[in-house]
């Protein structure tokens, strides 16, 4: 089969490999419809992460299951499914709390274990604690692929942030970060209830879908006095959603979060360190990690699919498989938010 | 009036200085009764916090209202209050929240602005949020007064710690941190229905004062594998009271939480900083910062009388006022725990 291989620092290639496979009774081969590239791919394609040549890609798909183990009881051949950016056995302590990233038995897509998404096909392990059906009318419908692929990953993610920072009715809140995760995260905050919804980047395009989302505000993140204009347009701080994840969006985090409020993190933060200090001196709390997307995946998609919510927006480049390295490149290069793969229909 | 001055790094010194007087008619003057040397008093003592020569310090002290201002209803003159390590207002949004020590009028004791608590005296701003009455039967009883006096800082800091971390009937915790805070944690968290309390130190007498106040194991915080120890006895993670704020004691922390608990953090974390993959990788979440203990006081003072909990014991040196740099020096020797200062009776 064709799958989209890591070579090295702004080199990934769709190569054949090894067809996808049974490995174990409870696993399943789900035949890939749709993939996207993800922002936290660009950490290894510009070498920050230690991926090593030879390493499947991708952690976003959906696609339809081509063979089931005999243990898998909850999928069966021909089921239009979708798999969460982790896979998980959907039993133990930390699935029974929702919190599937977590799972002891779990574990991500790609590297040099598991399949990647960007392919024709992966084999999905613990199939039964990992994949959620899709209903019927989604399959063959291309503009509703593309709403329902973001709940593989950028959409629960910015579901969480909003979870954990404890976004509801009337809540002010800041997103900062204006890619994918960023607008989910004002798509959530808003359908969770925020009342007042700052969106915090520096691209024009993006801050136009961050309001289409319902973001009330923007603020220039290249600006002059960013943390002094939030904390002016909130009366003393926001509860604050960060969907970047270095060290300058903490930093700014820290200082237009409300006394009190729990900042939801959800960008992968490979190089940030945050002083103790700044959190303790404003009371101010952290919570985050890999979004449990497996958890939110049924509100989400209710949601979605009664046209409550589309995400789609964010996926402003759409290539097929072969075009998985030109993604790559437009989304480094910040010419695209998100790519969507299509795979086969 | 006599009051402690800092004028240096390992130099404090008990002073004559202008008395206590009311400025503003929401104000009390406290004279003091019992004061204490703190854990954190060592930051500038040691010269790490940038305090200047000429300010006063104490921020624990229970007295005898000498004088209210006008517009003082709560408390009266005669009565006999304990103070909170800060002042509030008690009726801002952070107060009506229950995080006074995040009040938009309130602020801390001693440095350039106010009195400090290691003194004969104290002018109390914002009197009514600020201080407690405590119930006649305390006055005069020294042992009583050595209870109660804990209520000032260090036992609502050690309870809160195991608010923040969400304690309750059954949890498995750690509490990092051999010092009076940690001390009070462990006795907070046996308080709160703990079923298992590891103490992790590393003084023996201390250890010992943990045992009594509730730790089922004690970890030698400069052995081998603490980590991996902790993580052994807890099966895969506690929920974590982190008691120092050192660099050290909060990569311990993000190690043996348990994925999904949230480390509640209440040592003053002066240099501390926080690798943030450390706490996204495991679904670690951070909740502290300064404890509100003006509104932990009531519930605790309640046990405290009912002879619930005794936090006593980490009041291992009594001195007088004049007794203030050998406290500091035996604390900062580690040669005592904490110090109770017996201004007046």
């Amino acid at each position: 089969m064709r799958a989209t291989v890591f070579h090295g620092t702004g080199d990934v290639r769709v190569e054949t490999v090894p067809d996808a496979g049974l490995r174990l009774p409870t696993d399943a081969v789900v035949r890939v419809v749709r993939a996207a590239v993800c922002g936290s791919d660009l950490w290894f394609y510009r070498g920050v992460a230690g991926w090593e040549p030879g390493w499947r890609l991708g952690h976003e798909f959906l696609g339809v299951v081509e063979e089931a183990g005999s243990e898998v009881r909850r999928v069966r051949k021909g089921d239009l499914v979708i798999a969460p950016f982790s896979f998980s056995d959907g039993s133990c302590e930390f699935c029974a709390q929702g919190l599937q990233t977590a799972c002891v038995h779990g574990g991500f897509w790609g590297g040099a274990e598991n399949d990647g998404g960007q392919a024709e096909a992966v084999r999905v392990p613990l199939a039964d604690g990992t994949l959620v059906k899709l209903p019927e009318e989604i399959r063959g419908d291309r503009e509703l692929l593309a709403k329902v692929l973001p709940l593989t990953d950028v959409l629960p993610t910015g579901h969480y942030a909003a979870v954990c920072a404890r976004v509801g009715p009337g809540s002010t809140v800041a997103v900062i970060g204006d890619g994918a995760v960023g607008l989910c995260a004002v798509a959530a905050a808003r359908r969770l209830g925020a009342e007042r919804i700052i969106s915090v980047g520096h691209h024009e395009g993006r801050l136009a879908i961050a309001r289409r989302f319902g973001a009330t505000d923007v603020v220039d993140s290249h600006g002059p006095d960013v943390a002094a204009t939030i904390l002016e347009l909130t009366g003393g701080g926001a509860q604050v959603l960060e969907a970047v994840g270095t060290g300058a969006s903490f930093e700014l985090a820290l200082q237009i979060a409300r006394p009190g409020s729990t900042v939801g993190f959800v960008g992968v933060p490979f190089e940030a360190s945050i002083p103790a200090m700044a959190l303790f001196a404003r009371s101010v709390r952290l919570a985050g990690g890999p979004a449990p997307a497996r958890a939110f995946i049924p509100e989400l998609l209710a949601d979605v699919l009664a046209g409550a919510i589309d995400p789609s927006p964010v996926l402003d480049l759409h290539v097929a498989l072969d075009g998985v390295p030109e993604a790559y490149r437009a989304m480094d290069e910040r010419r695209a938010i998100k790519a969507l793969v299509a795979v086969s229909d």
